[in-house]
């Protein structure tokens, strides 16, 4: 029964079985209508071209690239080469890209038009020339930029595609950390096939055939969750939404594709509600909602459901994790519970995929009871969670005896539902005692008038911090002052969890990841307000 | 991200996570109602007494057990003592459970009490002593057949069970073969974890928590088609039918526990089918039925669909796959397929499920043609397909280049959907074309006049052999001859298709596995009607 675990066996599963089905890709040229057939040809032309530059198993090449059809070849066919896939955050400053090209010794990069010229600028910082080549899409090609799809076209496919031993490598992604040593996250071949079957399970995203699933998360991100790979094996459909992707734009292709599975971070599904409502689009009655990447309101979860009939499910991920380590399903005697005990079920961070341990533990590394309150560290692991960082040992703030120490303060309850209390690190230290950022800020958009909430620590004289929020209010709202605002949370939280002050904004800064960006803010609040601890 | 893949991991979170949910085990005593973490308790307990017999990994420990609570403590304290569980077949006649036991080496049995005596016969057959435990439920223990429950009680849980090297033997099967070298298929920790979250998948079985499972296939036959621990990994519930389950107390056992899901061979399915309408039951509205180990009629699926609002899948498996290698699904663009259309994808064998290759090739090993005409012997190979039997070889007839030869004939169509054809030893030579006895047999079957049917080759001087018909009609059906019996055929197939004659019986004899035994069929019709080429 030796038969290595890989990827590879996904794409010819896919094109040998499920040839015919959609693959659709939208780009500023219009939308490319694929079918899997094309992808593995495509896959096998990649990896033809990849192993004539890279001989050698385990080299890297880099790619700077939205979801599309060219990104989602590169995907299949780069690791069956016995190269390495590494996806780069666009978003990243191109010092920032520098680094991690340079620490990962990456030599080829694949870039979409409107990076060329962010690659040529950080290919002058790093020390080894860079072979480029541009995915098309647009931009002429050059003798500095070759053109991908003449590239691809000028190979024979590798028909079948090799497979490599299930232990080698063949994914690399950077935690978007922007300080410190860079951390990369190495995948295998065996750690991204079963991470494909776990969240492909009923209880993960339930994923088959008759789905047509829809990335709203970037291909440049942690396998874009999994969902390229569950998609070739269970050949279900696939919908890349294409360069710089708007709310808009997603929101119109779940309505125009059929889409009956789509998964992203909370604000995305808060700015396509807002253009469901707006353009009044028909949703596929079998849609669901996957939710995660950072916690998400109840009410956006009601709002859903309430007035589109789409449920949405929320989930747990880290980079480290391939990403995705849980999900939060109702479990089977809950079906006459009411609205709101479901809401706590609805917005965990969910309970632990097989193969995936989780516990909480205190600062002696021991598990703290499963009750659902007592509060510890939040470590994980399994075969499809890093033990290591690539190239940087095992610092002991991430690792301890095999298990990921994952920065996130959490509990945990009798049947596995993880809750986040915060990050170890957005926690706020008042008097004493620890105040959850991430609780006031859920109350705070539950609020009717609130559009977008951010609570983050500020100095404080006598209570060493204090909460500050940073809130957005919604167009036609009038003016509030704090005591307003704060109202709907007194009884909800002690006395002393309520913050010290408001700050209106027009938006929040957000991080690369589409995340609110809470190092700018406090940042942006202590020069604005002049109370840091910074000197200033 | 060393992790090893093994069962054992998946009773530890079923008692971690889904402590409280039940599973039931119906019994001669009364039914049984117990829990995942009481499962997790008698497999501890399992452990450290099988740990203390047999301190060499991989030694065998035999059972001889219905579906019980006991026997699924074995199915996951064995292995996780490093030991492997070597469930036989309770079937087989004496001398064929003593070759079983010779050729496994195996020391250690555990057998329910209606079979101590059984094996007290055999032992005399073997070469080595057993050390021989009773499953309690009813039989005093003795010095020769110890309890179990008082040898579990006795020792103290193993707290957490280990985990061995995923490539360690865990289970051992011998296939049903009642001629020549028993055929040992042996199964390591990693083919089971695998191949129970393939069958998971929604296009496999599709289970999550919210499901209660009925196994009505044997513990002792090929890990009860993966169940036990694909309910251990989602947190299903469990529902064992005990000993001697008749068809009477699955159909209870469906309605009485809520049942979702439920897998069995189709002779069971009609049975059941029976006594769901004799005893007008009530079915859980998402109750699923997967049918597998021999071709299910139509006429099934479409009365249970009609009569119970139940949908039937069809799926195919052998001993040497673990034992699960298709499902037949329709695919997204078969919702506006006819009834009629249909009916062809729902009595398929399946499509193979992630990481199962299959192919059909011809004499040569070439594959033959994906159109769905084309027959060819089915090959299939994948992580969880046998390449060699236990201590056999790899006999020529059976493997061939890593790929496992099923000795059925199949064809496959371009979306993967296999067919099969027949047995290549059942089909039938006339007149040097082929007769599909299956395609005939489902024909007849589907007459509503018919209850059983089966069609084995007579001799024929001019032909070489002709097909005959082995028919059970339906109570209350009065006397019919061939020629009004066949008219339905004319028309469906060609004309020499057509059986010879047919012969009615009160019942089909059948095999161990409770499929139609056409090997006992053809020696009765040839010793009967005196015209067999074997010279009476």
């Amino acid at each position: 029964m030796q038969y290595p675990l890989s990827p590879t066996h996904f794409i010819e599963r896919a094109g040998r079985w499920f040839g015919g089905r959609a693959v659709v890709s939208e780009g500023d040229e219009g939308t490319h209508r694929g079918s899997w057939a094309e992808v593995l040809d495509g896959a096998r032309r990649v990896s033809a071209l990849v192993a004539s530059w890279h001989p050698t198993p385990g080299d890297r090449v880099a790619t700077l690239g939205w979801n599309t059809h060219r990104h989602l070849e590169l995907y299949f066919g780069v690791p069956a080469a016995g190269a390495v896939l590494h996806t780069v955050n666009v978003r990243l400053a191109p010092a920032q890209i520098a680094r991690i090209l340079e620490h990962a010794g990456t030599r080829t990069v694949l870039a979409d038009p409107e990076f060329t010229d962010l690659v040529d600028r950080v290919e002058r910082e790093v020390s080894r020339p860079l072979r480029k080549i541009v995915l098309d899409g647009g931009s002429p090609s050059s003798d500095a930029w070759p053109s991908y799809d003449e590239l691809v076209d000028s190979v024979a496919p590798v028909d079948p595609l090799p497979v490599w031993p299930e232990e080698s490598a063949a994914g690399l992604c950077y935690t978007s950390g922007t300080t410190g040593e860079p951390k990369g996250v190495m995948y295998s071949h065996r750690a991204m096939a079963l991470h494909a079957m776990a969240i492909s399970l009923p209880d993960g995203f339930g994923l088959g055939e008759n789905d047509t699933v829809l990335p709203a998360v970037p291909m440049f991100h942690a396998n874009a969750w999994g969902l390229p790979h569950a998609a070739a094996m269970t050949g279900a459909g696939l919908v890349l939404p294409g360069p710089r992707p708007s709310v808009e734009r997603i929101a119109h292709l779940l309505s125009r594709e059929g889409v009956t599975f789509a998964a992203g971070v909370p604000t995305v599904w808060m700015g396509v509600l807002e253009e469901l409502r707006r353009s009044r689009l028909s949703l596929s009655p079998r849609l669901r909602i996957h939710s995660g990447g950072a916690p998400t309101p109840s009410s956006l979860v009601d709002a859903y459901r309430e007035e589109f009939g789409v449920e949405i499910v929320t989930g747990w991920g880290m980079t480290e994790l391939t990403p995705v380590g849980m999900a939060a399903h109702p479990r089977h005697d809950m079906s006459a519970w009411t609205p709101a005990e479901l809401a706590g079920i609805r917005t965990a961070q969910g309970t632990p995929l097989p193969f995936v341990e989780a516990r909480a533990v205190d600062e002696t590394g021991t598990e703290v009871d499963r009750d659902g309150r007592s509060v510890g560290e939040l470590e994980v692991r399994g075969p499809w969670v890093a033990a290591s960082y690539y190239q940087g040992g095992s610092p002991p703030e991430s690792f301890r005896d095999g298990w990921l120490r994952t920065g996130d303060v959490a509990t945990v309850d009798g049947r596995g539902y993880v809750r986040l209390v915060d990050r170890t690190k957005d926690l706020i230290r008042s008097g004493g005692e620890w105040i959850s950022s991430v609780q006031l800020e859920n109350a705070l958009m539950d609020d009717p008038r609130v559009s977008e909430a951010a609570v983050v620590a500020v100095p404080h004289p006598r209570w060493q911090e204090r909460p500050l929020a940073c809130v957005v209010l919604k167009e036609g709202v009038g003016e509030l002052d704090g005591s307003t605002l704060f109202a709907p949370l007194e009884g909800r939280f002690p006395r002393w969890w309520i913050p010290e002050d408001v700050v209106f904004m027009a938006a929040l800064p957000r991080t690369s990841t589409g995340k609110f960006d809470k190092k700018t803010l406090r940042e942006w609040v202590r020069r604005e307000r002049g109370d840091g601890s910074d000197g200033s």
